[in-house]
């Protein structure tokens, strides 16, 4: 089977890859140890550690610390991924509210399947643990649950969070750490300390709207970097864009961006490229505002990293919450802020004293004793599941030619339609017959992503297939 | 008794304020009916109302509709209100962040006393009826206590506010309000709505210096205007400053204050002068931004009008939140938004998505069936009496020459030292002894109020008199 001029340790990569495909090792699975390979193969140490290196490098299996090696989540038989995008790099401010607005009141329309908003299925949700744990906050300790939040945050909440940083790489004292009111305003607090109004933030493109969102409030134009939908953001790209404008009146003068499962695409910047993007925003003097908010929900065990993790001069502001894991209505996220600390406590101060205690503190003593890790296992396994559930339905239901991305966590795709199809004219049709998905054009501040659409995977079952089947068939129409 | 010259129904009135004065009718009593009266003092069911409604002018006595006249809380035998400020009416930039910053520190030391913020005593808390309903919603919408809340706030609890405030005098529909994170926010909301930044907002002075830091964050100028202990703000000055600036870069876009229970004074502003505030306002075509936070916290049984009940022409933005009555940590606070409503709900969302559900839900559970009216009553009793302790201590121990404001509701009062004594000082040296206050620098964007400090009155016992002891005994060696 081995090519010729093949390398023994690619040989063996090859056959352990062979294994894979034929899902002898299903995803998740744990590969045979090192020791037990090299016996196997009859191969020494060394060549079975390079050959596992090498599916490494090629996305196929990933180490996790005394544990071992298992194999990655990969996809198959679905359509094409989305064409790589070519954003325009001038600076734009966004103006879909409107839009947005329109939507929102869709959502809460009676009758109406939403698709649209990146929603956790509430039936995920560890109701019991939270409302035990909420009766015990409120009996222990009423003054901390209803009295005002000490200025950064419940305390204890901020010494978890910083452990749990520490597995994504992170080495931040819970005194870094400011407590916000969910990971949106962690985001344009982080803003406000990093950019002066007026000027320019790069992003990902296509880009969450609230993110365009927090960028326009913060008095910023967004500059869109061309985007992967599976390696994340181009650093080259990014790159670019730093120089061209660095030393002139339209410095960039940060990147918001998620380095793990970004809203729409759900892809993953490489160990690689988390560090050359610290590098390069260090030379160009821009911070990162890096969004860790689907950062818990990768498909693969174990947590990765953060860009944060290479940060040694203080260029990286993360900011996350537990509105995608545990409970968005809580409204409980937080920034690492670093030098901008007091900064970000004064304007978190006169924009709304604190965050909601009791939240705050459900929340800390989740963290603390609930099986968080336990939780995220499971909810990952179906957030997998339902992704997968979806993509095949808009595979059967979607006009030839539709290609979707194929995340690596978190539980959005992002589908492209053939290039005829107008998504926010499919939305009018769509919503005309009770379904919701969030079209393209809420991506991009420019006239950009008319013929892709957003599609929320947090549920599975018949109703959504049949509002997939809806859309797809309103989408054939079109075609 | 009757002095020569004397109309009778200026007779009846000084009769009726004898009683008063004695104290054979105190604070809250009802006065005997206006047909009882006619009868006792054999003169006509005219005469009486106009007698009552002389005192009704001269602040001793207020109607109840259907239910009567009553004697207003007066206080006596304490020392002297401060005098009139002349503030400056230059616009000014807040730069006390510094300060603020560093109280907030101490006021999270072990063993200090702080008698700075505004913070409810949580032992006047309704803890177990808070308790139980949040318990029962939990149990009962779990769905909606942990999920994102629909755009502009939960549905009843916008029902619950628009019925409190017709009360006060407004009409308002429940769609017209926003729910926030809190009054602050609401304060912000509403004046990124009504001004662009780099504009100027009259406020009052002294003013609570989270005014002073929202209309900062919101790139906007303060301009202080004359505000009296007892009446509220001048609108004479206000109109002063408001045509002064008319049609020039200068014009003043919004007016910000309370017009019941001031922060720090007190104050209540008349009806006549609630109309009036409308009228000068829609004139100068500057928007009125009411903060209503104290207004169910008068010491006068009834709610009060507010200045948005005159208003016919959507210039006031009412604000207000539960945080100084329920509980602070739910950070619920709402704006009505009349023509602004799409571009606050927008920022809202764009800020923070929405506030937080779960105390959203209790709040208004809790307005719905948990005798909200009566515990207003009782704890505005408790209030008032702790407000009468407190100053009583400032008299015992303060050097002479202090003078104090005798405020109408609310649980602060704003106290004048001898004009040698510098309050920053003063507070140097009492957070070394444990106890804290608010120096009066922090209620101005200028250089003012140096010899003023705030003290709050949410609690009353030996330990606050022995806190407010130490102060006076560090003023008298600066004396």
């Amino acid at each position: 089977m081995a090519a010729i001029g093949q390398r023994l340790y690619e040989q063996v990569a090859g056959r352990v890859r062979d294994q894979i495909t034929r899902r002898t090792y299903r995803p998740g699975d744990r590969l045979p140890s090192v020791r037990e390979l090299s016996r196997a193969y009859k191969v020494s140490i060394t060549t079975v550690l390079d050959a596992y290196r090498l599916l490494e490098d090629q996305g196929f299996i990933h180490p996790r610390p005394q544990s071992g090696h298992y194999v990655r989540s990969r996809p198959s038989a679905l359509p094409a991924e989305p064409d790589r995008t070519q954003p325009s790099l001038e600076p734009a401010e966004f103006r879909r509210e409107v839009l947005l607005e329109q939507m929102m009141n869709d959502a809460y329309r009676e009758g109406v399947l939403s698709l649209a908003f990146a929603t956790p299925n509430p039936e995920l949700r560890p109701v019991a643990k939270l409302n035990r744990i909420t009766a015990q906050v409120i009996r222990d300790m009423p003054s901390i649950a209803y009295g005002y939040m000490e200025p950064g945050g419940h305390r204890a909440l901020r010494e978890q969070i910083a452990q749990r940083l520490f597995e994504a790489g992170c080495s931040v004292s819970p005194g870094d750490i400011v407590i916000t009111s969910g990971c949106q305003e962690a985001l344009l607090l982080a803003l406000r300390a990093a950019c002066k109004p007026g000027g320019a933030v790069a992003v990902e493109s296509p880009c969450y709207h609230g993110v365009l969102l927090a960028t326009r409030l913060a008095g910023l134009k967004a500059v869109e970097i061309e985007t992967r939908s599976r390696e994340g953001i181009c650093i080259e790209k990014l790159e670019e864009a730093l120089s061209t404008a660095y030393g002139t009146s339209r410095q960039i003068q940060a990147v918001m961006l998620s380095t793990n499962f970004g809203n729409p695409l759900g892809g993953q910047l490489s160990e690689t490229d988390k560090q050359r993007l610290v590098e390069v925003c260090k030379r160009y003097e821009a911070s990162i505002i890096e969004d860790d908010i689907y950062g818990d929900l990768g498909y693969d065990d174990g947590r990765p990293s953060v860009a944060k993790a290479y940060d040694d001069s203080d260029t990286v502001l993360l900011c996350s919450s537990f509105s995608k894991t545990l409970a968005p209505g809580a409204r409980v996220g937080w920034v690492v802020s670093g030098k901008h600390r007091s900064a970000i406590e004064r304007s978190k101060y006169a924009m709304n004293i604190c965050a909601a205690s009791l939240g705050q503190v459900v929340i800390s003593e989740f963290l603390n004793n609930g099986g968080y890790d336990h939780y995220l296992r499971r909810v990952r396994k179906i957030h997998e599941a339902n992704v997968r559930q979806v993509s095949d339905a808009v595979c059967r239901h979607f006009p030839e030619g539709t290609k979707m991305t194929r995340p690596l966590g978190g539980f959005v795709i992002w589908v492209e339609l053939p290039n005829e199809i107008n998504s926010l004219a499919l939305y009018a049709k769509s919503i005309a017959n009770g379904v919701m998905f969030t079209p393209g054009m809420l991506f991009s501040a420019h006239d950009q992503y008319r013929n892709f659409l957003r599609i929320s995977c947090s549920r599975w079952d018949a109703t959504i297939d049949r509002g997939i089947a809806t859309i797809g068939r309103l989408a054939h129409a079109m075609a």
